[in-house]
């Protein structure tokens, strides 16, 4: 027997003259790219070039959308109105979707960033904006989430939503990740060992030491985690060892 | 005998809190409408707004491609890479077209805004910015420009460039229009006189007295001049005594 | 007997291309004015301009500070580590402080805008914030709040603080006003009926027809309300009337 | 015989989540700190924490002003008004100002980053800008510049103006530097061999071999340069072999 699963990783988090994350390197080694729109990173110029990289090494690529705060990296919770987000997330789709167009490629699924992301799960008047800017826009985008409301409401939008599974951070009791500010660096061994368990067991522990189930197509890689190439490599090794495929997130969530 | 023209207006040029331009009133006024797409004017909120009520009004919407220049509303000229205006560009197209989407519609055109409306005039690097950025995205873009590089080296990228008309704008000698900083309020019988002329005859006088050729299938109506909704029914009051046909901006250019 | 009553209205709340308020036809009228510092509203030729005339006029110049957050008027919570709302808030004076020392002027006082006004009246760590950055600045500034922790804490830093009294907004039960995300106009005698209440009786009555003590030496003047110069000019006139005499902000607080 | 220079370098060139250059490392190295102040880089958080370790550490901080392109790192030229420079620049000083003065330290000096220092040094109109600014705000402050305008004008204004020497560029023939859009490493041994040369000869190399003259009371050293606190470490040591004491901007100035 043969177990699939996904990786996607966050690129494309520089700005201007500042850089974050490996991304170059880190692209060859992830099948699922989630490139930021220029609301919490990201310009222009770096989403065209991370864009076109990720075409070219045979990625999928999404938007990472976020709320419009560059400064606090959209990690800072904003009460925005629901109308408004929509309209934010519709732009930055649509903006990244005009590289993806530009190089000849076709853009996969749509993740949000930060704050955002934890909205989305707790609020439903968030999680319906997502998903109503989603599928107004293309009702193939596939939609990765964190715990909690986008998935109880996909089947209402015509979308499929899928949460994703956390090895290079902690998970809360409740299913969502504790958080770092900064991300930190993680042993490799150990990242892998909680992939291989997520995929083939369906379960992660939780801070508090309870377990929980986590049935997700798709594993997130923090591209700003320090060593976070050397961690992929391994991580893609143990998981070969393990009869674990690495394929594209339609791939792994058709199962 | 009937003449045909298309008229064209910039509108969604406020931001947040602030608005400038009578958006609603003018939009049934005229068949092709220019939207501003966050880089000098216009939010997606207001994007959203203004691309919904042109496409049930049956307007052409297009993007008005500016220089990232907020606080200058995009009119200090900037000493930009070409390849970052590209990308510009490409982001700016691409917001705009998530909202005609959204909305059911067909995005039709492009159009640089103020400074980067004369810097595409007038060097070749950023004409070739321009039309690589539209062609790459969607070569049925029709693209309004000013006189100079842009219709010289349409045919290289497969796109169909016109250059349009001013009627609430002076002419300068060599084609380019006088630029106010603050749009400036115009007699609308003289608006018309000046459209009429262009129409059946081609010609324009220029500040200096000299007389311009200007064969053009579109006249622009800022829709920032104070009274432009006024001006905008006198005008095709005017054209209709004239049998002046007002038309898409496809069916002008098509002759 | 005479009353004194202090009068303060926000002003430089256009940025670049956009304006809104009739400063220069208010600032005669005011004796108090709140220029906005560039993150909610303002950019630096605004607040030089609006500084200029204010101090030309003898009116008292403060800075208007509030939440980075052009797009949304500075009107949108954001969840802000304190530490980062003391840096800002320091920024904010320190950069109008600029424009009041290069036109030989003092300013003499601070007061949040929007959101940031009632998350400093709610939460104790936003109210600290603000006084501690007032404080290390120059505790000879005066702080004007809404209703809640500032005051409370104000002897703390060595500050002098006090809430204003609104006559062109409703209150609330608790004191706070019921905020208008376009204000609304207002008859001009009802305007200056609740200000004559509020000095001669430090009364208001809430939306719920509750009674409420109200002890200020400061009224608020909304610069964006449409009409607002004539509600100025015939609140002046009925003051005068009522032998009320609109003061410096100094002089008001000092009795 | 003792020979006295400064050292000045750009710090705080970092912006929200984004670091540049280790400006904990290389601040005890250098008496005199140039701090980004928000336009090209920095954020109010930033400005406050190099701000206080500069302070702390004894070193004299500046205001490294810059033209508003956070995306462009102020290295773009942008055709801005005379008179709006000016206020960017008031803007700016103030808001450092208010850090340093949070902080009970003095601000020292100023001087112009990127695009806005080659710009005052060809362009009369911005050089009275900046002088205009600083001279306004305080006429103690000392401007540190590049070659052209500044000090030509410096006497109209009441200001000491002095221009840098550049011991990790190269020397174009008219004495303004070769710049690098990323900042790149030098030899330590090389640049202690030109900041010797350009104290005790007052004299540098051109690109061309052609020699120039340079007499100045500050080498420039930048902080983004990899390697940058090794270099200083060695720059130190050699300049103190060469009997050359490292010294404050004002005792450099006085001679």
């Amino acid at each position: 027997m043969t177990w699939r699963v996904n990786i996607n990783s966050d690129m494309g988090e520089g700005f201007g003259r500042w850089q974050l994350g490996p991304d170059e390197d880190l692209i060859p080694l992830v099948p699922t790219v989630n490139i930021a729109c220029g609301f919490h990173a990201g310009d222009p110029r770096i989403m065209h070039r991370v864009t076109k990289a990720a075409i070219a090494a045979g990625a999928d690529v999404g938007a990472h959308v976020a709320l419009p705060d560059l400064r606090g990296f959209g990690r800072r919770p904003l009460e925005i109105a629901a109308e408004d987000l929509l309209d934010d997330i519709l732009y930055q789709i649509g903006a990244l979707d005009a590289f993806v167009r530009a190089e000849g490629g076709t853009m996969r699924h749509v993740k949000p960033h930060g704050s955002l992301y934890a909205m989305c799960g707790r609020r439903e008047e968030y999680a319906r904006a997502l998903l109503e800017a989603v599928s107004r826009y293309d009702r193939s985008l596939l939609v990765i989430v964190g715990q909690g409301w986008p998935e109880r409401l996909a089947g209402e939008y015509g979308l499929t939503v899928r949460h994703e599974g956390y090895v290079d951070l902690d998970y809360q009791p409740d299913g969502f990740p504790v958080v770092e500010p900064m991300k930190q660096p993680r042993d490799a061994e150990d990242v892998a060992r909680r992939a291989i368990r997520l995929v083939t067991e369906h379960a992660a522990t939780a801070v508090d030491g309870s377990s929980l189930r986590v049935d997700t197509p798709t594993l997130c890689l923090h591209g700003d985690m320090p060593g976070v190439v050397d961690v992929a490599v391994t991580l893609r090794k143990r998981l070969a060892e393990h009869d674990i495929e690495v394929v594209d997130l339609a791939t792994a969530v058709a199962g």
